[in-house]
């Protein structure tokens, strides 16, 4: 392992030149021009590029010029301005990829000034070439921290670096915060109209009898916000009717592709066989038929539609509350409503597109049993997950896999099988775990009972940033898996674990530069590349595409999937952080991947992702404080190296560094969460008595009458349609498709794909 | 110390009848009736026993009869109903009682399942008596866990026991939160309009150039709660106004006494010296000369008044802001109010009489800063309090004092002296810290900068209970000073601390029972007695007290003192929930002390102290908690004895008591918490329609107006003396007195007097 730098960066120049190949090939041909580029079809700006060409121009590109300037996008990704970004795709995504920016701001000083002054003071004290000439110390140790000889006094550099480091990170973070938190309020205000200005989420709605819930709700509010209440919305428990309407859709389907079949040969009459999945039974006229269907269908929904809105017991204890003001809005919100505290539950309603319909009906108690159960479980999840995959794995072996199917037998004993199945099967286990393991933590949150898609993301966002803390980076240093980590973590004293991982720290330094090259830099190269959605579009295209509407959701892209990026990218900070004092030449890897990072999600957010719905960067409190526990974490794993140095005076500093970020931290928190959790009646109000200068004759109640219906409520026209394909989208969201999983990292990728067919 | 137990006994009765014996000679003569009966004469209801009676009688009682029913007061304080301890003392008293009623519901089942189960499973086993022969062991041990041998299948009753226990104890708390928060509803409901329903005080006002503080607020207040916004009164930087309405009371007093005593012998005009305390100079008319210097001191407090007034410098950047009704109060109070969340902070405003006037003009950064500081002072307090402290005892031997004093070494060298001051000095260091402690812990209190005399207190009891923990709880178990302690639990395992400290646990529950009989039975004892208020009213009436003014003053026996008996009370219940299971026969003990200790407190709440502030039970949520971490520690301590009994197959059931605890404290602070935080809106509307319908024609503007007037601007009569005496009060009551400090446990009870003379 002498140069692995030079073998990492031979990789990556050849990982790279690759993709660059792939990129000129894939990109710039007019079939794939709906996979690189959907954002512009959703919008409608862009059209199919087929028409007006001929039969071979339709499908590759024929323009050789275009071959030369395929990295064109990287210029054009950069000129767009903050403000026309966040007015093309939203702020969530224009602060998302403040982020990547915040890694270049912090990392960009951080890195100068260490290589500057620590590998200097590094090199120059050389205890590896003298003491362990025995075993195999690699160039990169040699710049490191471990270079040091014990109870010298250039630790001092280290410190003050540390310190340094420390402070210009909660600089930028403190700037950073400040501007998001204006952002947003800018944002927030600058916005037009939108009902869930207006709205509130009430829960917990208490079951009086002799009254429904709609008149419960009604009377509470009208006594107790008597200027302000203006209507409400009950919601409806319509399981049973979204499967109706799912089908129904599939039936339009039907009928729009033998209608076009029709048109295209008007000479034949498409037909269907009436049996089971059309395979058998009597054949009929297909168009009649599916308009048939269709009627029936029509009649049972409006039946089930008219049972739900009148059984009681389909209403559930739960009403989004509209007001005539925001003002008011913003009142009920973050006041307490009842004497009961756990009832009458108010909160802001997220927008309509954001809301996760099925935890709406969570009572109190169940809620918190929830929690309980749930936390427990991704405690057991983080730390004992190895055990049934290891059993798992045991019994994946080619006798089991024999004994099972005998009749494999003789394709088992090939020789070349044989050896590509022993190599295979044993991981197989750990890999189909970490494909669905974003799915089984977005349950998990499910489970938890939050009501909007964005707070879910958030929640399953931080159980995978908890598995990946433990499994990734404390599982990488320490060796064994985490339930041993555990186990001798309890066994051990407190001051000894920090002395534990802080030692094998700077070893393991070759490790992370590789992991960052290959799930970091090749990462972000499949995300530009998008082989995966290339590859099941054209599938689909091929198989199970049938309309223009087909066409459209096999190219719908989805949000940006913040619960795996967001992850993956803190990580990246936490080991930057780290590294920065301890292994100083790992942070030109963590700089490249985030310049690389930053200029591919542009692209991405400008020309691919279709943000879902908008929560206006509330996932920002997370990435501070995560970034935050890197630094904590950076500062123990120091102390405990340093202390194995016998550099015991610097622990007194070391140990004020801790309490001060932690201090920090509750600075910031007072002084910016606020603005994410609460809406300032000062702002409402200011955008309240505008709006009625402005438009004084404004009908409130019609324009929310019917915001929160459930959208499979929704007329059966087009804008039905566009609503309950983002209700499904939403609730298909559980289960994102992963791509290119490289065990045991999990993907940095993700794209979403939407299976309905 | 075999029969440790009959020694207590028979110590308890001795003290008991010698306090009884004690009680019947004090309590019953008139000449101290205003001791033990204060209240009364607060109240108005008694007034001076002395009066038309003879000579004698007004000193000593010789109703001879009396005597023999000195015990008379305990079914007396018993007949009250808890509706008309309300009424008489005001919820936090009757609350407070409560406390003690629950330590008695939650012990008296447990103590007879304990004695009834676990002492014969633990007295059968019999290891002791075989195995440590060599050792010393008291009859308490084989009472004990300690008595059951290794490996024993009786464990099983122990570790049900503890289920049963913890889910009797969590059964009761949640009754008494769910009864105390209705209580506390209630009592808000049912309250006559008060000033603070209406009010809320803002902090952080942001200077603005070109406009005043009360403009500011004004046009905030005017812009973003237009129909609600009544008018709001400033608060003054009025320490030196402060200073001078003492000095002018001082100076009233005089005058009293002179113009009292001139009535008495009108035939002797009374005269004064001049100069420095009327020791010498010119003697001139006493009179005259006090209300000559009453003149002069009017025109210099009205030129002062004009000047804070005026001045816009003294004017800080806080307000109480009143509104038109309770709702627009809820809603200001709990609601976020502008754009940067450290301005215009609303909260609650305290009652007039809880302000803590100094602490409102501490600005946003101040207080994290102070926050930081103060924690990290508490932390330094509880653990390193003993450094200093053996520092100075190393000083203060018979040598420090010789080489300071010479002169004294004739004195010292007498051999009674010289023992005396050498089994004296070395504890009077520590002697006085425990002295001071409280003033101490109020003092960090106060800089953390809370803006309630109610939230200064809790605050103080919550350090007072962590040192005592720590100190006392700890302390005893474990060798060694807090800070030898705290450097072994760095060194060990986590899993290794509950050990042990569990193993020690039985061990030390014959110096727990000494110590509930020495601090707890005595410490009520001197409670009831009051010896120390005794001495220092007698001593004040005889020297200092001038007129009746001075009189009532130096009768007020203050609050209960809750930042002293809140602790000693949690650690009580601390002491019984962790023995419960180990040493049962310790649970007796403790019961005598809360039956005794609830019948005493009954007695003193209705006849002595007398409540200053109404905090409606705030301090319910940090009792409650604090019993919750109690239960949390003695599940630890248990599966740290048991893991040394190697009863290991236990360890995962007594693992999920700790977690299934945690839960309900979860649950129940989202359940309760909110009615000790937040004035729901439905209860403030009702409020409002109540009174709007009763009284139309309200004017609450003028209701409203001067309610938040810093008390000394309050006009010279005799409702201003009553309010600067609140406010002298509240200024004094950081540093309580304290009686019986008997090391190392504080004081159990404290009795506040105003020493202002």
């Amino acid at each position: 392992m002498a140069s692995l730098e030079d073998i990492g960066v031979s990789a990556f120049i050849n990982i790279l030149s690759a993709f660059a190949f792939l990129l000129a090939l894939l990109r710039i041909q007019p079939i794939n021009d709906r996979v690189y580029f959907p954002k512009w079809y959703i919008k409608g700006v862009r059209s199919s590029p087929r028409h007006g060409r001929n039969l071979v121009a339709k499908f590759v590109n024929l323009d050789f010029r275009t071959y030369l300037t395929f990295l064109n996008w990287m210029p054009e990704a950069l000129r767009k301005s903050e403000a026309e970004l966040i007015d093309h795709a939203g702020l969530d995504s224009a602060v998302f990829l403040r982020i990547y920016l915040l890694g270049l701001k912090i990392f960009i000083p951080i890195t100068i000034l260490a290589l500057l002054v620590l590998i200097p003071v590094n090199v120059s004290d050389g205890t590896l070439f003298f003491l362990r000439k025995e075993l195999v110390v690699s160039d990169i140790d040699k710049l490191s921290i471990s270079n040091v000889r014990p109870k010298s006094e250039k630790f001092w550099a280290h410190i003050s670096m540390a310190y340094l480091f420390t402070l210009w990170i909660c600089f930028m973070l403190y700037k950073e915060y400040d501007r998001v938190a204006f952002m947003r309020l800018h944002f927030l205000a600058s916005q037009h109209r939108r009902v869930d200005q207006f709205t509130v989420v009430v829960r917990n709605v208490p079951r009086v009898s002799g009254h429904s819930i709609s008149e419960s709700v009604d009377q509470f509010f009208q006594t107790n916000h008597p200027d302000h209440y203006l209507s409400h919305q009950a919601v409806y428990n319509a399981n049973k009717f979204a499967r109706l309407v799912r089908q129904r859709e599939r039936l339009q389907n039907w009928l729009d592709y033998n209608q076009l079949k029709f048109e295209r040969h008007p000479d034949k009459r498409p037909t269907r066989k009436k049996g089971f999945l059309g395979l058998w039974g009597e054949r009929v006229d297909a168009i009649e038929s599916y308009k048939q269907s269709m009627k029936e269908h029509d009649r049972r929904m409006a039946l089930e539609r008219e049972k739900i809105l009148k059984d009681p017991k389909l209403i559930m204890p739960v009403a989004f509350v509209s007001f005539n003001s925001r003002w008011a809005a913003a009142v009920c919100a973050q006041t307490e409503q009842s004497k009961n505290p756990t009832l009458w539950l108010t909160d802001w309603a997220p927008e309509p597109r954001d809301v996760y319909w099925q935890n709406l009906a969570i009572p109190f108690v169940s809620l918190s049993i929830r929690k309980f159960i749930m936390s427990t479980s991704v405690f057991a999840l983080v730390f004992f997950y190895m055990i049934p995959i290891a059993f798992v794995q045991s019994l994946a072996n080619l006798e089991g896999l024999e004994r099972v199917a005998p009749w494999l037998r003789p394709v088992i004993e090939v020789n070349i099988i044989k050896s590509f199945l022993q190599g295979f099967l044993p991981g197989l286990a750990l890999k189909i775990f970490l494909y669905i393991l974003p799915s089984v933590l977005m349950l998990m949150s499910k489970i938890e009972g939050h009501i909007s898609i964005s707070s879910l993301e958030r929640k399953a966002a931080a159980k995978y940033y908890y598995f990946m803390l433990v499994n990734v980076f404390l599982g990488s240093i320490v060796a064994g898996t985490a339930f041993e980590q555990l186990h001798s973590f309890l066994h051990q004293s407190p001051t000894q674990i920090p002395r534990t991982i802080g030692v094998s720290i700077p070893m393991k330094a070759t490790f992370f530069i590789t992991y960052i090259m290959v799930d970091g830099w090749a990462g972000i190269a499949v995300e530009i590349l998008r082989l995966k959605p290339l590859v099941i579009y054209h599938l689909k295209n091929m198989f199970l595409v049938k309309t223009e509407r087909d066409r459209d959701r096999a190219m719908n892209p989805g949000s940006v999937g913040l619960p795996e990026t967001l992850p993956t990218l803190q990580l990246y900070f936490l080991l930057g952080i780290v590294y920065a004092v301890i292994t100083p030449i790992l942070l030109p890897f963590i700089l490249v991947f985030f310049a690389f990072a930053y200029l591919v999600y542009r692209h991405q957010i400008i020309n691919v992702y279709h943000q879902e719905y908008e929560s206006a960067a509330a996932f920002w409190p997370h990435v501070h404080s995560r970034i935050i526990g890197s630094l904590l974490i950076s500062h123990l794993l120091l102390l405990g190296l340093l202390s194995t140095k016998k550099a015991a005076n610097s622990t007194p500093l070391l140990v004020i560094l801790p309490i001060l970020t932690l201090w920090f931290h509750k600075y910031c928190k007072s002084r910016f969460e606020p603005a994410f959790r609460k809406y300032p009646l000062e702002e409402a109000m200011a955008k309240d008595m505008m709006e009625r200068a402005s438009e004084p004759n404004l009908n409130l109640k019609a324009y929310l009458a019917d915001a929160y219906l459930h959208p499979i409520f929704r007329s059966f026209e087009e804008v039905e349609l566009v609503e309950v394909r983002v209700d499904k989208n939403q609730s298909h969201m559980s289960t994102p498709s992963m791509s290119e999983v490289s065990s045991p990292s999990p993907p940095h990728c993700v794209y979403h794909y939407d299976f309905e067919s």
